[in-house]
């Protein structure tokens, strides 16, 4: 406890970006089915989509002391992501601390905890997806860690890693990992839009991915 | 397990159309207060407001094979209607299967479980109603059921039965009390609009329902 | 059991309006952090914010016949506030109840429970901040009481005290404390205006609030 | 509502006895893997065991009249199974109705609420499965029904079909079923017992159940 | 906040002992089913039946500093009772709390929180009923308030209340009726032993309580 | 997905029975309050109390498969610590596993899902922490990985990492740092033992600790 990390190594800005287009869903399918928040943590308005590097904050129940500390570390282009030693769902967030984060260009907060202030946010759009909206003040009094290792919401994340985040959720994808996932997951956009159009059409799943065969040797029964 | 019902009866597109204009609440204190799903089912986005016929899905946790069987026993007019077999909130579905439900004629989803894509299927107006919003992807391994009798947010559902899901939720109809339901909602709805007007004319709920004498007969004591 | 107290002291519309203008999350720290309901308490809708004087409920579960006997004592300017004698997530009100509560000048609902209608209340702007939306129908059979001080959401409502409610959540005021809390939260919302533009100007929080030599007293570390 | 059955089937007393010695896990595997209740419906005492008729009741939330109806009905090998037109926790039993079901033969309550008295019920050896320990007290004011087909925690029950609960939670077979059922699970039971032998002499479940192959082919890698 | 109240009213430790002997079930009952606390309280071993009175304490979460503080302010007979100003599962306290709770007379905790070192409260039969059970370590940071009113579990203490807990979870007595309370309790406890032996003997509830006439007139229908 | 280590470094015995001998919570606060797992990892029965090195499963919702895989990991003195792709509460290990995993020197099961044969295990005293405890059956379809880092209730394990659990719940200890927060803890359990000696005679913490100076400091006011 009790340590900052002042550098941290981010994935270079063209690959965040691309896997942002790509959106959670199909990022956590070109990775292999990992990487997602849990899904109790929602975004507090509708129609954000970002990618970032995360900034890690690890941050005692009720205490956003670090909160503060973090920003100083704050590039443009970089995410809070905020995990705490024990529960809570305090509001350890608001505007004014958005303020800040918009003047260093930083653009969001994910946070296993409560946050506040939802209609400045949403005015200034400044995007969060947390476990809770509650207007708790918090206190500063117990130190916590920035830009070390944290399990958020079921799920590590290692400072740098890239946040996705949209309307169905968050997905981490690991920094060193990330060019490869971005190119996995254009592919499968591209294998989308075809079956898009094939189903469009009226062809059924079933036959699309030929899967009448094997669910018949399940033994499958129309009846 | 492994058996799909390929026959079953709908009720009346008139009729589900006249319950889907009822609304949830009305239909449900119309057929004593029977009916409901859990609170926890909730729409993807605010507004929609549906009435079909159910097809249903038992499907394994996080498996979402079976959805695509159910979709080639959907008609116009069908909603799908899924329950697993052991809690999930993975996503169970997203744009594809919405686009081949939509080619199908098939007009929303109700999931004890997941669903994904969120803006996708926000934009394409197919309604969800849902116990979570998650990007979990699924496999493809296990077999359901598609049109028995499942139990979906603690409700019974039968194949065929009337679905009708708006803001306040999710309620069943069985399909061969639709038509005598349909009635006494529309019987209620109009009833509703008198004592409307009269509330709004500054009438009081204790003196339109005469519970003033009940009241005092139970003890109660204005102090 | 079965009391309805029919005179209460309110605060000022002033002072009040004053609180409302403020928001939840100024006037919660502005008393000390003290006086929030639970945070699942959300509201039906985005962007409604009130300040009104609490007419209290206490109402046994699934039976909303207190409501009506509620309505009678609200005047313009109140705010139903609603617990139960046992957990419910029943349906307790809806638009009728809502039409009564309008033309009484009535102007929103807090409730410890669920409610019905959510869209004929939106167009109504009439808001409600609850923990459930539920279609679930209730009875009136038991007594509750009215005007007396209840536990809504895990905190002590006095009638007459002064709810505040935004799309953070629900705070109460104590009445006799209105004026003196619409004071300090009125300097507080000042003294906020001036650090927003001195964040927005690049300056830290750690500097701002002058934290840097308190955080190397605790033993902060930056590596 | 407002129904009650007065005669119902029930299996033979030898079935469900048999059913009982089999165990919750067994008599569920051995039926396919369906008939489980939800995992929150917990014993209040270890090491009961049973298995009983139900009879069935669906009841309002915190109104217990209901029971007193149901236990008219009981004969002895029967068990109470308690469903709510609404959620709720609480005490809808106690201490008094144990004593009138032991009397009537009567052999436990399963129950989708709370239940109270734990102590007594303890002693007198009355096991409980319920969602929630609450001394919550009831009313009596509306009717439900008796001996419906009920969803309970989940699952279907109906009148007459056989219960069986034990630390592992409680599972439903249809009374039709049953007799078949316990064949099935009476052989794997016997099954489990040589596999235990095998196991307990070192052999691994990997080799035992031929799994190595399907496991490699599946792609699994040592490293 | 930072307030410690030093006097305290407390009930007379007959009629605290005798609230006691009744159990919480009857207590609750005997004051007009009010009192109770949420069903999330448990206790951390079975068997333990308490009255005493109220040391309150409003904690912040995850900080045990109260604690201590509150522990000199318990005399001979009390229980402290703890409520979070934010909601916390940490452990709060733990076996060496508890030998300074023993070593000055008190009985045991309330809290609406974590508690640790179960198995050694256990051994030294130091009864707790808490939220949760929880290792997680406290600080002492943050002021709290000891013997002011609080809002435990969702229901009101006052500092002095008679709180009466067992395995049916926690109910508390206002201290001012305390004796009036004691006295319904026995009066009903007494009436309870009467209907236990009518019960035992065969009777119905449907007959002991004359219910039937009010059944038919509700229109309940034996078929 | 689809990797097994077989090949995974261990603390020392002494030094894992030291830490056992310790418990959780001295062991939590002793390597500075990290480490535990979620509250909600609960004892199938009271009084057990492990440590052992972990091997490590990540496993599909309602899929086991890979338990048995992991089985052939296990040397004498591990325990299995298993963590799902998705949340589930099935039943994934009974008593069949337990005696594979006993006539291994295995010594028990952590695991963020359900298990089943509660009784077996018990009487086995073989000892599991879980999320639940749920007789659903599991299937062997879908490949997972065995001894990789996973994130189990809330916190990161790798595999070897000791494991400390006892009635208070579930602590990782990090290998590499097994011997010196064994050095600590027990430096830790002397300090106690002299705590409670002074508690004992009638010190109270606020002495003990030196706290008051510090309390007033903060502005505590005795009333």
């Amino acid at each position: 406890m009790g340590v900052v990390v002042q550098e941290i190594e981010r994935a270079s800005p063209e690959t965040i970006k691309g896997l942002a287009a790509c959106g959670v869903a199909t990022v956590h399918e070109a990775q292999g089915r990992i990487g997602l928040l849990a899904s109790y943590m929602r975004p507090i308005y509708p129609g954000a989509c970002v990618g970032a590097s995360a900034v890690t904050i690890l941050a005692p129940p009720c205490d956003n002391w670090m909160v503060h500390v973090a920003i100083e570390q704050v590039e443009a282009g970089d995410i809070l992501v905020l995990a705490t030693t024990s529960p809570s769902d305090a509001g350890y967030f608001g505007d004014l601390l958005a303020t800040s984060m918009q003047t260093r260009g930083g653009v969001g907060l994910i946070i296993d905890a409560g946050v506040r202030d939802i209609r400045d946010l949403t005015q200034m759009q400044f995007p969060v997806w947390s476990k809770a909206v509650c207007a708790q003040g918090t206190v500063k009094e117990t130190l916590g860690s920035v830009n070390i290792p944290i399990v958020c919401a079921g799920t590590l994340i290692n400072p740098g890693d890239v946040m996705i985040a949209d309307d169905d959720g968050v997905c981490v994808v690991r920094r060193e990992d990330a060019a490869e996932v971005l190119e996995k997951a254009q592919a499968r956009l591209a294998n989308e839009e075809e079956k898009r159009k094939l189903l469009a059409s009226g062809e059924l799943g079933l036959d699309m991915y030929e899967m009448r065969e094997r669910l018949a040797q399940k033994g499958l029964k129309y009846v």
